[in-house]
């Protein structure tokens, strides 16, 4: 697994506070781009005129629009992960699951729908073409859903929930990446509501207390 | 509704039996091209090449790349609603619900889980810059939700299920959406596997009877 969860991330060369500072404006620019108009559409040229840097930086930072590529799945593992990192310690009560998913919800509400799931969109655009990619976004996901997994195998150790940990969590993610996606095209929140809480309803019935 | 589910299917011109299968020809390429390469990637002298016919006769046929993508999302929702044609009909047992799971996993290893939802994928690709093209991809999914629906709401006129048929499909399309797209990143069926054996389960659950 070591070498598939890490599939596309270069070592990144050491860098000063200010070159780091200068690759994540580049990296948070083309994350917008990519999200706004697809990794097709985004050029490097439009790359750098977000990030108000030069040619000459991007190429310093990043060997070709691949590498940046690879580098904006990681970003927005990151981002989704880090909102996501506060409600994931609370992931082992059926209350902290209902928590999650009342947050989930709510931001999709603030986007007024749009957008979906920065990793989700993203892979399935890069899925056919793009092996390195595709790997990347799978790893992303593979994260996810081990933050997930670990809540519920706290509850399966506690002897509190009787259903397979992995299995629940995997099915769980599925659940939440359809929901966003069906949310993402009608924009209407109700797919993802519906669909967490089938699988909230799921887990709860796997629960050996109320 | 009636608006809604019609988005971006414009009335077709009376076309002769010809005419109709030259059209055909020319909206499967497309699909093709689409599917391998993305929408972006995919331009009118590709497909016109792939159709094996000349630019005027696309040009007869579609005004622009946005009439054909339109028609390329009705073609293949339209396919893959063909395709479960024959087991959408007995989506009011749990057998026949596993029966359509497994015939859903059967088409993923077929593909060696390449390729996805062909809506889905469609409609995530255009979800933030083609509104038209949005719509035609969640109506696509709203007929493919209402033949999920209607087995449901057969076993509940029955008497034989107590939970809402509306809620229950869409969080099965949801939980099948999620589950195609992990197992087309990750290349195994898994995902989808697990995906439709929860919501089957928490189908079952709502059952009346074993």
């Amino acid at each position: 697994m070591g070498t598939r969860t890490e599939a596309g991330r270069r070592p990144e060369r050491k860098l000063t506070r200010k070159g780091q500072e200068t690759r994540r404006r580049i990296v948070a620019a083309a994350a917008q781009l990519m999200y706004e108009r697809g990794v097709t559409e985004a050029t490097l040229e439009d790359v750098r005129a977000a990030a108000g840097v030069s040619s000459s930086q991007v190429y310093h930072y990043f060997s070709d629009k691949q590498e940046l590529l690879l580098a904006v799945i990681e970003y927005q593992t990151q981002s989704v992960l880090d909102m996501q990192e506060p409600l994931f310690a609370e992931l082992d009560t059926m209350e902290g699951l209902r928590r999650w998913r009342d947050a989930l919800v709510e931001y999709q509400l603030r986007l007024q729908c749009r957008g979906g799931c920065p990793i989700g969109s993203l892979g399935s655009e890069v899925a056919e073409t793009n092996p390195e990619a595709r790997l990347a976004a799978a790893s992303g996901f593979v994260r996810w859903e081990a933050a997930i997994r670990s809540g519920l195998q706290a509850m399966h150790d506690r002897g509190e929930l009787d259903g397979d940990p992995e299995e629940l969590a995997l099915a769980t993610l599925a659940a939440l990446q359809g929901g966003l996606l069906l949310t993402q095209l009608q924009r209407e929140v109700r797919p993802l509501e519906v669909a967490l809480d089938a699988m909230l309803a799921h887990i709860a019935a796997h629960t050996t207390r109320g």
